[in-house]
């Protein structure tokens, strides 16, 4: 139902204009920038031409459907503007401008006029006070963002819906270093229409889609979320970054987005029951919806480690089975038979205890053997491996086997360093490896693969 | 007393090879392609030249004094090399290879016929089984690192002392990302001879040393490191990853090392003692190395926030005050004036409470003129600035910004964004301002500052 709000084929900026100053400049300007191969309509009664393209006058004089339209101007004008879409069909509204509830009455009083205006049409909302959306899949972006400071990600399995826009922006900048890519990006904003729970209904069905991620400060309707999320999690991994969770919090939620506070602990046993994962910070929101997109859930806690650096492999069994300052998993006890062959693949004084320790002398085909040998081993449910490239007798190849692998036992991939690592992290990306840039966030990752697993399992639920 | 270690005036390879797969030739390459200064002396009977220097028979042979020895030799042949630079007088000597008490019995009467060696003399050993010593300041580095893959920081105010070779490389190369620089790099190795006590004190008058950072798997000798540590942190704080703390991670080290295990509550008693920040993994290791050395303690922990982007300062006020996933500590209750003051200063709809939120209409100007009145709120101890500069009205003076209020609270920066943020960051890191990436590394940050404040409170120590 959201094909034409994520795939326009024709998009109208209500409010474009050529002064680059203003914000219907700006929407135009980054179309283009983007690529947008659909038909872009600029509507403004005084301009004839925008960066070249023809304006009209008003959205009724396009000869043509509208799937998507962009209202830039300001909150005053938004309910007139509404009015000629719902007359021109226009299927979906985003309406970018603050000062409508989270101003006061005044602007709430606009805001039940825009709801009068769609009431009984087929007209939906997406916003206010909104940036709006980024698809990359169809080079959509009505965000204002600045394309020399700004970097946006790539295509990717990851659904982020926000009810914060600069939050999600910022978010969304950030995981571009490392190559992350996303399925869409929804800015939630006001959220007087469309909300979290029809766009997680329809992510669960969005092939492209491998996860669903959320920054949430209130939930518009917490019941029907948990209704909704309990049948998507079924199909789709969910991770939720709720904030407003102490008082504090709250109160800055209240003076941000007007949340309302609620009580965190029912939050939290709503999120655990429903099978959320939920994230503390946007680190972590964005890791948990990569490696759950990435990789499949894993139904025992039992975790092998490999690593060529000694060091890394007592760091990352401290944090694997710590309580505190760790995730409280379990370090596989190798079978008898495991240890036995790993010691006649590795070097003399590496060892075959996990973690298991090749040494700098470690080479690409022992890791290849090694993950061979654990992917047989019936103590062992989930691997992490440490992709290690800095030593002479490790290659690039090293992704190939680590590629092979993604089909064998869950596996999360820990890589470090800002040179050849840095590279390698996006060369993983690209082949879907999940791979980190720490130990902490390797651990961590690997843990909600369990909880994923452990969730399904109790709903008797064994695929992905 | 280590200065002919860190900055030796002359080098003797003992072992130096014009064979490329040897040792022996790629730490002769690499001190030339560090710039290495000094003087070089590759020895070797057989070859006349490496890479265009003249080799010497024996040390003995070389017709200078001899600061820093490295031995590339294999582990049969080091008591014998050990004895010719005793004889020579040489300063310091670097026993690289493996295959002494990691071992087994062989190798630790290896280590005790050297020990022998030494016994009396000026003579004094880093390792065995250490990639040995980096220092940026005098473009020394024993590190067999191949440098197309491995990146290696600048000069800085870091020293890391290290008990794994690969661990203390792996995480200075992941440290460059961000542009942090090291004042120096020890790998203690199988440590028989110097060890983290002596150099604590060393680092302690060090100047270029603002903060010194330890990766640990056993202490060479606990009573001594708590005395040593004790007197230190007075002059400079302490930051410790410890591992071997759960008795999974303590059989790993003691495969990796050797490391014998202790009890995980004393260590950490003794630590907090000792004044010592407990990190747990290679990132807060280097995160609190860092604000520690860049940035003043905190003496009270009422901290306010600044944003552009609501999201983060709600996020952030709960992580700060949560004590599950979180840090506990306080929003400061800013008073009427400065609530008052800032709201003449920002955008209407933007939050005067803390955190406050200029909104996307935030400027340069406004974060200025706020971090002035914060500096003159007596109930604000310490100030979380996200200096986000993807938006219009914010430029790259804010970093001038920064550098200015450095002088004032003692302040904590986050910046997102892999494009201008990233690039902000390492100019951040240029000008010493303490700058993380991510908001948990941020609030996690500023929180160290107070511990460090915390203790020298109790200590009636104000001073840095």
């Amino acid at each position: 139902m959201f094909d034409h709000l994520l795939n326009p084929r024709s998009i109208a900026i209500i409010g474009a204009s050529s002064d680059e100053k203003k914000i219907g400049n700006v929407v135009v300007k980054n179309l283009i920038y983007f690529n947008y191969s659909g038909r872009i309509y600029p509507v403004n009664p005084k301009s004839e031409k925008i960066y070249g393209l023809k304006t009209y006058p008003s959205i009724e004089d396009i000869n043509d459907e509208i799937d998507l339209a962009i209202i830039t101007l300001s909150a005053p004008l938004v309910p007139d503007a509404v009015e000629a879409c719902v007359k021109k069909n226009v299927k979906y509204v985003i309406v970018i401008a603050g000062g409508f509830s989270e101003t006061g009455e005044k602007g709430a009083e606009l805001e039940r006029e825009i709801l009068q205006k769609i009431n009984g049409t087929n007209t939906r909302i997406i916003g206010p006070n909104t940036v709006g959306i980024y698809v990359p899949r169809s080079n959509v972006s009505t965000a204002l963002t600045l394309p020399e400071r700004t970097a946006l990600p790539g295509d990717g399995k990851i659904a982020f819906i926000s009810q914060s826009g600069a939050l999600g922006l910022l978010t969304m900048d950030t995981i571009s270093e490392y190559g992350t890519g996303i399925s869409a990006f929804i800015n939630l904003g006001n959220r007087i229409d469309l909300s979290e729970n029809e766009l997680l209904k329809y992510f669960e069905n969005d092939e492209k889609t491998g996860s669903i991620v959320l920054y949430i400060e209130n939930f518009k309707d917490g019941r029907e979320f948990y209704k909704v999320a309990k049948e998507t999690i079924l199909k789709k991994p969910i991770v939720v970054l709720k904030s407003g969770r102490t008082s504090e919090g709250a109160k800055a939620a209240s003076l941000h987005t007007g949340a309302l506070s609620s009580n965190d602990a029912i939050t939290d046993g709503v999120l655990r029951q429903a099978g959320i994962i939920r994230a503390y910070s946007e680190t972590e929101l964005m890791d948990y919806g990569k490696v759950l997109a990435y990789q499949r859930p894993l139904f025992g806690d039992r975790i092998a480690i490999i690593t060529t650096a000694g060091g890394l492999g007592v760091i990352t069994a401290d944090y694997l089975v710590s309580e505190n300052n760790g995730v409280g998993m379990k370090l596989a006890n190798l079978s008898e038979e495991t240890k036995k062959k790993i010691k006649e693949n590795i070097v003399p004084f590496g060892s075959a205890e996990n973690p298991i320790d090749l040494t700098a002398d470690g080479s690409t085909e022992q890791y290849s053997r090694v993950l061979e040998i654990l992917n047989y081993d019936q103590n062992v449910d989930g691997i992490i491996v440490y992709a290690l490239f800095q030593t002479a007798k490790v290659d690039e190849t090293l992704i190939d086997v680590l590629e092979k692998y993604m089909k064998g036992k869950p596996m999360v991939v820990g890589i470090l360093g800002s040179k050849i690592g840095k590279r390698m992290i996006l060369e993983a990306e690209r082949r879907g490896i999940p791979a980190f840039p720490s130990m902490e966030r390797t651990v961590k990752a690997i843990k909600v693969l369990y909880m994923r697993g452990k969730y399904l399992k109790g709903r008797n639920k064994y695929g992905k």
